[in-house]
């Protein structure tokens, strides 16, 4: 029997999710999200971000959120800048580029854009000469959190969100792991926080419990106009949207999705110091439900055996660095299986 | 109580996906469909087709489908032929153009593309004194059952097919309906015959009984290579791609899929056979689950203050074409109820 | 020796322009069309527009032009409407779905798109249960002269204009051949009703005496900005910008684009007037630079031994409809002789 | 009076350019590059390059000629590997991401690509678990020159182009400056080099003579089919394609294009020594027309009262990399006055 922890969608979805879907399976409603159960979840998401006029659409999966969200907001010599890391850069088959849009990488440490490397990016293009030979930066893209499990501060956002507006550029904030970083070790940002300094932010269902799903939030009434145009074009209307509204109330009607979110985390942090006493380094130091610890290769070839895990790279000659990925659906058993052996080693 | 026939998606899925979904809900696999509920639904899929060598690929939705398969196929400066009443054409905002390609609409009738009217177009472009000036045709589409309801016979197939082995067009077949098209009355094409004159196609789930997917079979050896990487950057590869993969297992283990079909045809045709006991003419005559009864003004508001449908358009002054359209869910006590209206009237 | 009549780029450009080529040529300027010539092309362009807030840009070519000025317009899920005559429908090898934009054909009538067919397409499209999914109408394209050299009255091109503004749909007029629309026999049109109708234009210089080169203006104060971004990426920034400020200085500065543009009409003028004396009709009633006899196919042959001319298409059987075409470089003894041999006819 | 020297584009052509213009003004010929003038030129080029079945097109400006050979090669998920430090990956708003591909920048040292870095980004992309989640390498760009003035050795040379084909990746070189990289000081490679080692490339008139121009030279059969439809969809076929073909003619058919080459490399090698001599540094050490000193903040405004010339860029607090930059055109007594001005500081 193998314990698998190599990524944050091994399971279908929390089980309140599936009785939901199965009690409303013969109900019949019209289709394309403009359903009661979608204007309900909307109805959720708003308050649970305390912004009663935010619009919210529900798309399928990350890297077609993604691409319609920045297609949405960019005109066609504009790029978006994003962290080297950033999902939209690395792992996203160039769906951006085939879009037609550049990313524009900025200076970031450990997956976070500092506000810093986004005004240095800005002074550098207005202050070029004949700037119209260059891509126009027109967006800020974050992950929250992030792809090494990182997790901006407030202060951290709050930064890069004035920056933003100093220069005009609407921030966007790709939530794939919103509720991990939200539920992460010594966070000090709320979901209200996330609306009042983003311009428009995806909220993931996919790795946090439903069976797929990602709410976006439209703050800035200004990018809200013939926004489902954009969700058509990009192949992201389902056809049976209320799926996505059924799935979203169940999340939020009463704290669900917090309280995975937490549950999630906490696993991922007894396996963070499982490694830590026994005095393995990490990549990256990660509050949130991902864990990069640093085995010489020996061990983690021992641990292979038992456990599944991402090989994330090497970092020298006999060491690599992997990744632990907790989820909403992760046994305590089995991270107590992983715990044992790891002291074991 | 309102009896809806609006469209074939109006309800979740077939209980027995839902059951399947439910029973596998903790069972840990890899993602992007590479699990091993992906690789026998495609075996089942192979097989259905009497295609032991065809790639299978699992998709959310109907346009995602089209752009990505359209796009994996064309070069830049060529365009997909199509009807046009082609949903590529008429209801997918453009997604083609978005992916950099024309439509090249060609003759048609009820919504069938012509092989004659292909070799037409095909004689003009080649025919031009500098054909580079205009958009080279590069493959052809059409749908099966179409967007009107209507059914290609084998003879027409495999003319339309002839034509584009001859001009090296690669066939594509929409089969967001292919189950209604199969089982469609007087319908002498199989499942078989299609694969076998398709140089790609697909199978569509969202209508046919299935919560939503596509199942994509790509028959011509030279479309297989790197299409993976396709369907990533068109946002079409889910997380979770074992629900597609549990859900084409169930509609095809044991012909759960032509039955639902059938059973949707047959609804159908009783509502025609209402409609045409009392007179009303059809828009198109059409053989599958989408009926198209031309009904007077008076008439149509009737009927829809108990049963939902499609205005489809204004034929004249006073008459209206609609849309009935059955599915794999519809009772037959809707239709029955529905029946005994119109012979009310 | 041959006539030739194929088109109006057969030569290379007015004598007056090469010289000041000569005149110029080692003198440094910067580059990128910043340069004084094009500054002041500019704003005689502007003068001769009634316009002098107009921003004026210097392109290479019209496709580049079209695919430019569409691209800076659209958002990305809207189409441009043209007739289905339109440059940009056939002859630019899909360059405006390159850049990801549908061509919206409306109703036309001998290239003229009618205000009548635009305001039905809106209506149909805003009548939509769903617009969101076709393609929302996002601006007009219409061709002065067009391509069959037909021509706007007046009152044609306000209606259009006036439909255009209530809908919100930027106009484009694609002027190639404005000057010999604005030279045609009848026209009531001036440069300055095209500056004051459209939201944005170009002057043709390539098939209007100059070597190359088409002029923009930007009239709507909306569409102005960063379209230098526009003109880059589309690859329309010519290195040494100052070759089409100083053809245009050249056509603009004492009236030689018009003088030019009414020779060409005069000529053709008189080749249609020697057809029609013949009996021969015409696929089009032409007033501009473009000629279409319909011609029995023996004739068509025996013209072709001592005359060059473009192949229209087929009318019937054994009649094929051809173009005359003239230009600024025509000479009337070329006319002489072609007139001759018609009368021998 | 001010010289300048801040690029390779300030002047018009040369003058036996300008003349074969004049004398073949009135001639009349097909248009879009298919006249004798083109097919000669063609030829001389062919010739010049050792390689009598290689293709050649004309196009107008580099951002163009990268956008259409790049659109032309690479299917949507796939991009191209560039030197960060590459024109398409810097100064070209986009055109390529517009294009719909990602730009992959590999190490680089002083704008030189090392076909190490190809290799190790080969590998890395081979390596991964699930490569189809990042864009597939599908070509590689070089420069020669490159973008500040540094040229490839024929060692480095072939080993990129053994790498590209060990890898299958088309090896594009930009020749935009091709001619001074081929004149540099202790260059070893030809232009038959180029020929042999890369699958396309280009030989730049723009820069180096010629009014506008890029001619374009496919190697590989693979290469090219159609390349005419790409020329078109990007904007790039002349109507009077024979100003192109005049232009190559000249340059090509009794050496010009080199002779005017070595004299701008001659100037630019003046330029440096004249600096170098006063002790101050280079940013980077160049063989060819671009040069690029380190001058004390001081000193560049004392010149900059006289001389034209591109701030590079700070390189510390009080000093900032400056660019000279010779051409064709540069008269030696501008070198003279420039050279006497550094001596004297």
């Amino acid at each position: 029997m193998m314990y698998q922890f190599q990524c944050d969608y091994n399971e279908g979805a929390h089980p309140r999710i599936l009785e939901r879907l199965v009690e409303t399976n013969f109900e019949q409603t019209v289709g394309y999200g403009e359903d009661h159960y979608c204007r309900k979840a909307a109805d959720l998401i708003r308050t649970a971000c305390g912004n009663q006029s935010a619009d919210v659409h529900f798309l399928v999966g990350g890297t077609q959120t993604n691409a319609t969200v920045i297609s949405s907001i960019l005109r066609p010599y504009q790029g978006v800048i994003s962290a080297g890391t950033g999902h939209i850069n690395v792992h996203e088959t160039g769906a951006i580029e085939h879009g037609g849009h550049k990313v524009l990488t900025a200076g970031s440490c450990n997956g976070l854009l500092s506000a810093e490397a986004v005004q240095e990016l800005m002074e550098l293009h207005l202050a070029e000469d004949g700037p119209e030979h260059t891509v126009q930066p027109g967006m800020v893209y974050i992950s929250f959190s992030s792809e090494t499990g990182t997790v901006y501060s407030l202060a951290q956002l709050e930064a890069i969100s004035a920056v933003c507006r100093r220069y005009s550029l609407p921030l966007f904030i790709d939530g794939a792991r919103m509720g991990y970083g939200l539920a992460s070790e010594g966070c000090d940002v709320t979901l209200k926080d996330i609306a009042r300094l983003a311009d428009v932010f995806y909220i993931g269902g996919t790795k946090q419990g439903a069976l797929f799903g990602e709410a976006v939030v439209i703050v800035n009434d200004a990018l809200k106009k013939d926004f489902r145009y954009c969700i058509k074009q990009n192949g992201g209307m389902l056809a049976k949207g209320r799926l996505l509204g059924i799935q979203f109330i169940v999340l939020f009607e009463d704290g669900l999705y917090h309280e995975l979110s937490e549950h999630a985390v906490r696993q991922a942090l007894r396996i963070r110091d499982a490694f830590e006493s026994k005095g393995f380094g990490f990549l990256v130091e990660s509050p949130s439900n991902q864990q990069f610890p640093i085995l010489p290769d020996g061990i983690a070839d021992a641990l292979s055996s038992e456990f599944m895990f991402s090989v994330w790279r090497k970092v020298d000659e006999s060491h690599t660095a992997v990744r632990f990925c907790t989820s909403w659906a992760t046994r305590p058993e089995a991270v107590d299986a992983l715990i044992e052996k790891v002291r074991s080693l």
